[in-house]
């Protein structure tokens, strides 16, 4: 089955529209969406360690719930990007050629420095 | 140019390789990134009233913050989904249907009531 | 009964020592809850309006929601400036005087604009 | 100087009326604005090990900045709490004796666990 942004956005919509949800999907909603969503996905790993985390990962009620949060956070992506109209995947790799300026090879190689910060002491 | 998640996915896998970046990529630290790229975003909104937002949403400047704003959380969804071996696109899929259940058309419609308390009298 | 932050640290320090939970309380998973319980926060608001969220602060059990979402929240402050050795008060009061600085009153009057964009024409 | 909850609303209270944010206050934006802070706070953590937080945790910048994060979540809540009318310090104290009833000593005593799983075999 595809995976395309724009099928998968149209199927995100139908549900939407079968639902007349259309009305309350304001943008600052959504976003508020995401946030949650994605505190969520937070949740799974909560107080674990790196070792519990592994575990956890090879667990299969775990990977559902998993699964399942990640999608609800692509959903809201989607919803959110339908109400701005804009291309996610144009503005992906639109975002990809800015973040390869910010962090050039030679400098962020290994360094999990922000940005700002590639060129300092720290 | 393609828009397929598994393409997408490959495009920052070879950003993140080139810099040497998965040494960094915990489940936990994407996690916590994606939370932090989602608050971004929500700082977009923050104050704006339903009008202002409408007149954000044609301008310029703030359409590309918001487009890079977005590729930032489609980003870390990938990272995520990546170190998770998770497809995206079959999570939705699957998501979809368990919210069909949650949410069946003839209760769902036009409310914005939480599955649990679509039958309540709220 | 005592408000005093001092006191109110005291009172979940000894919740969390007789459930042995130090342990548990790393800086990051506590950042982490504090995210969470945040995001359970705006649950309580998503998708309703203005005059939805008004008519929901006159309702009791709403308000007990709220309540304690927002103690959750206090809660994992100060745990989080616990396990920091920060004092919250002292913090909250030499931030205050940056903030004056960073809006001045004659500038920030009836403006909702960020400290960076004070001066902008927007 | 006083840590009071009350005397700390007190001069939040009046940072903001000097500057008539009021008007901006709506409880909404006000939870966005704690979930923003709280992602600053999350974002100085990113990426760093356990050792990596505790050099950080001895350094004076990081300690302003943590300082710094921790206060205006600490400003956010106090809004929250006042524009919804709740006395945080006694939310805390309803909140801490329902967790005492959800996590009974000697079931969560050493666990992590999440209440509704304190029994669970997991």
């Amino acid at each position: 089955m595809s995976d395309s942004l724009q099928e998968l956005r149209e199927l995100v919509l139908r549900f939407r529209d079968e639902r007349d949800w259309a009305q309350f999907h304001q943008p600052k909603d959504l976003v508020a969406g995401l946030q949650i969503e994605s505190a969520e996905l937070a949740e799974l790993f909560l107080w674990k360690t790196p070792t519990e985390v592994d575990t956890e990962m090879q667990d299969s009620e775990f990977r559902e719930r998993l699964a399942d949060d990640l999608a609800d956070v692509q959903t809201f992506l989607l919803y959110l990007a339908h109400a701005a109209d804009i291309d996610l995947a144009q503005a992906l790799r639109a975002k990809l050629v800015k973040n390869a300026e910010k962090y050039p090879v030679e400098k962020a190689r290994g360094s999990s420095r922000k940005y700002d910060r590639l060129d300092g002491p720290c």
